[in-house]
């Protein structure tokens, strides 16, 4: 039986619930807009730990926990875990896993990985292959400054294209039954690369590919934007987003005020973060939250989550390669 | 209805054919055993590249186009593909969908990659998400040095108990249709860590995990070693794979002379590589040409097929981490 709605969509039949989610993030994040929202907020954000990436994996970890607790669930319990961060080997996420000792199928798609999480684990639940599933991501501004950019002692300036990494990590746990926002259709994203080989204008190399998945899948659900109460990108900041208007009316597809991006909403204008939030953490921690929240009150109903990826390594811009991008969608409904 | 056996393990009702596989390697790997089995053996492991990187991007790309090939297919025809590599943010994996443009699920299991994306795959097409998924992975012993180890420039002296990284790339075709080995059951890995800070010793701090997988596989089975023709391990080498027997005795779980270690079986011991092959491409290439052949010819009917992974990087060792490892197992049967 063919759970298959055109070329690259998934459609859930049992359409899994998130029946918790939680979000930890750092200082910065929690003087934003959306702070009252979030779980915990970090006083620090080495969050007595030796290193940043020691941080980054401990808020992966107490992610999963916090959401876990509030569905009266134990870590022994679930199956099955998935996940992944922007560090190289996604070690955040590995050595959670070691300590959680949840079965874990590690991913990586940059900052699509919260998409690409749910869309993989709602098929996994949907089709009986688990009970449950916990997604999550992080993304650390400190560890991702000097894995991908400079080490933060050099003070470097930035230009003004450029986003901050949030330091947050998010998780929702998937179940078969329960109360909650469903996820009701994933359409995977195709790697799109439009020839953007700047590092520091990542919502322009991303644009293309959300583009590309909103089209598909608003195509193979037959649907038009303004069927959405929200349509919410994952970390393109303000230029990409706007990006993503303008290319996506070239196609005849108008994204009303219904649409926004949660590296728009998760810091304000004077935090002066210039073009607003990327990292995983950033739609992981306000989809896990502030969304979720909003979709259990009643307030949203009908959302796509877009989570989108740049793909790079310093290794492959340092040989000249430009920067293609991900965004895998999801039709989450209450 | 559940397609879940035991704690871990997925079933796969419909059980996906690997309609056909492919594998390209270096010319040290060509040289070994397994030599004439390879579809394409390198002359060098630049292939007309300007980086190694590159290369190993290239193999990705040419060995799913090689498995589509055999199988009449186009790579528009496909929906989905999943895999990884070990390459830092996946990048020879991302860069070569970026040229196949295949909706692309990105995974990072380290050395267990290419049974992580059949275990992941063989779910989507068994539950009707896709009616062919593609699955693959690559390593290139060049890059794998300088991102993990030494430049190659420095002849650093390997010790006794490394391994090669196997330059590689292998990919399968699965399909709800068709002849061929067909994906039964999955068993997701559980993340362990024994303690081993060696990144000169793979085998060993990956040996936990596969044990941790292995009877975690035959117990939601209920099944014994015995009733395999083959159980075989991705890249653990020597040492690792006899680690493996012993603990797993321990376990009063006897393996006898049906199980070996793709890492054991890539190279000769003249080929003077200490304990083996490592890699992704390593338990890829071996999968997709020798064992899917002697399955096709009957000569092995039941094999259980377990990738392991050392979930570390430079810096989780260099903030003195021990290295976690991970397994997934599949049994494919004929």
């Amino acid at each position: 039986m063919s759970r298959r709605i055109g070329f690259s969509t998934m459609r859930y039949e049992n359409a899994p619930c998130i029946i918790s989610g939680a979000a930890i993030v750092g200082p910065t994040e929690g003087e934003g807009p959306l702070g009252k929202y979030f779980d915990i907020v970090l006083e620090d954000d080495l969050w007595g730990e030796k290193s940043w990436e020691k941080a980054e994996s401990k808020m992966f970890e107490e992610a999963v926990k916090l959401t876990l607790e509030k569905a009266n669930k134990k870590s022994e319990d679930i199956q099955l875990m998935l996940g992944g961060d922007l560090l190289n080997q996604i070690i955040s996420a590995n050595f959670a896993a070691r300590t959680l000792r949840i079965p874990f199928l590690g991913l990586f798609g940059a900052c699509s990985t919260m998409a690409e999480s749910l869309l993989v684990g709602s098929a996994l639940v949907d089709g009986g292959y688990a009970n449950e599933a916990i997604c999550a991501t992080c993304s650390h501004f400190s560890t991702a400054e000097r894995q991908f950019r400079f080490p933060l002692e050099l003070g470097s300036q930035k230009s003004p294209t450029a986003q901050r990494t949030v330091t947050g990590a998010g998780a929702s746990l998937l179940s078969r039954n329960g109360d909650g926002p469903r996820v009701k259709y994933g359409t995977v994203g195709t790697v799109i690369d439009l020839g953007i080989k700047d590092a520091g204008n990542m919502g322009a190399a991303m644009a293309p590919a959300a583009v590309h998945t909103i089209t598909a899948h608003l195509r193979d659900l037959d649907r038009t934007p303004d069927e959405y109460d929200l349509i919410v990108t994952g970390d393109l900041g303000a230029l990409g987003s706007d990006i993503v208007r303008d290319m996506i009316k070239e196609q005849g597809i108008t994204l009303g005020s219904n649409y926004t991006d949660c590296g728009c909403e998760i810091f304000s204008k004077e935090q002066d973060t210039h073009c607003g939030g990327s990292g995983c953490g950033c739609s992981a921690s306000v989809l896990n939250t502030f969304i979720l929240k909003r979709m259990r009150e009643g307030v949203l109903k009908k959302v796509m989550f877009v989570a989108t990826g740049a793909l790079l390594s310093p290794t492959s811009s340092q040989q000249g390669e430009s920067i293609p991008g991900v965004a895998h969608a999801l039709t989450i409904e209450m």
